[in-house]
């Protein structure tokens, strides 16, 4: 195969480090960034990355000091805990402080029966495995509006306290509904984004920037 | 427990197959869906659905009779190509029609070193891998767009079509251009949202609608 070939039709930039650094250039020339604090920024900036969209800024929302407090969390090896296996695949490894466990329930053997006992979804009954481990862990929520419901009724009842909740459930049934009550709260630290959008990704996003020293 | 106890503060929708026909019908009370064939509504919808915006109606494209295409090409064992483990994540196992292989080349022991070779990332060194599956398969590329552009360069060098290229890197360096050049070159059935958006989120939710009868 000649190099003309192996070029191809399109020519595109190919260097991975120089991609991200052009993407984070063109979201902090574009995105009202200024009533963030520096931890606070770095988040902002991987939800944008990750969601294609300067505007999402406006509908953050951080409770004070989360994201210090996560940040500082991870670095003392606080798991992760997930509410769906596209978050869990979306934290980069290479880049958690402490070998972070990253820990999604949603598979395990008894979340079928437990839902169905719960009479709620299978993504919220996973939550109630995480007792054991969800004082001082970051939570990751992406996915289901269930979860995150049902973890603040599980805070309200039992005395385990996250170090920050990332609650970013995405969609048009309770979305909206759960990170208001997230904001209303406010039992643990928290980030999280008003409205019907979030994702897995921006979720995965979020903490990522809380992981990494490096941008 | 009591059952006050565990119903909670917080009363919220807990009946997945409810939920999901609550939200699709919010979907069509708010969405402009009336350009799509019956076989690429349902693609809307459920892209809709994934990044909760109603919005982004407007920016998807699909080559004539895509989704049509896609829809029988799955049903015949067609296999899944994923440029990313999220993506891989989000196709629901349940909903695919003939056990259809769900396939991510990003971990492949080879992939570092080809994609130094290549100067190119690893997400678009790992498509190389994908040469002979290539050919009638569903790809979905919902992450890099350096996945979808060497795809695309890949296929004017090699004479394999996909059944269909669900395309939809998300970011701002290279994603609108990438979607562009698919829609310009169509090389084979694509579906593919303009602009900056995108994302493993949307690219599921497209290949799930395209996988089911069911809504």
């Amino acid at each position: 195969m000649s190099a003309e070939q192996q070029q191809g039709r399109f020519d595109y930039l190919r260097d991975g480090a120089e991609i991200y650094r052009r993407s984070f250039a063109t979201i902090r020339a574009e995105a009202d960034l200024s009533r963030f604090s520096a931890d606070e920024e770095i988040v902002a900036v991987r939800v944008i990355h990750a969601c294609g969209m300067v505007e999402i800024a406006a509908d953050l929302v951080f409770s004070p000091g989360a994201a210090t407090r996560a940040r500082a969390a991870l670095r003392e090896g606080a798991p992760i805990l997930c509410d769906s296996k596209m978050v869990a695949e979306g934290v980069t490894r290479a880049r958690l402080p402490n070998r972070n466990e990253v820990i999604c329930t949603l598979d395990h053997p008894s979340v079928a029966m437990l839902a169905k006992n719960l009479g709620d979804t299978r993504s919220a009954a996973a939550i109630e495995l995480w007792s054991d481990r969800l004082d001082g862990a970051i939570v990751a929520i992406g996915n289901a509006p269930t979860a995150l419901f049902r973890l603040l009724n599980l805070l309200e009842r039992l005395p385990l306290r996250p170090a920050c909740i990332i609650g970013m459930p995405v969609g048009f049934v309770g979305a909206a509904e759960s990170k208001e009550a997230l904001i209303e709260t406010a039992q643990a630290p928290f980030i999280t984004v008003r409205g019907r959008k979030g994702g897995s990704a921006m979720t995965a996003g979020a903490l990522n920037a809380l992981a990494g020293e490096a941008e």
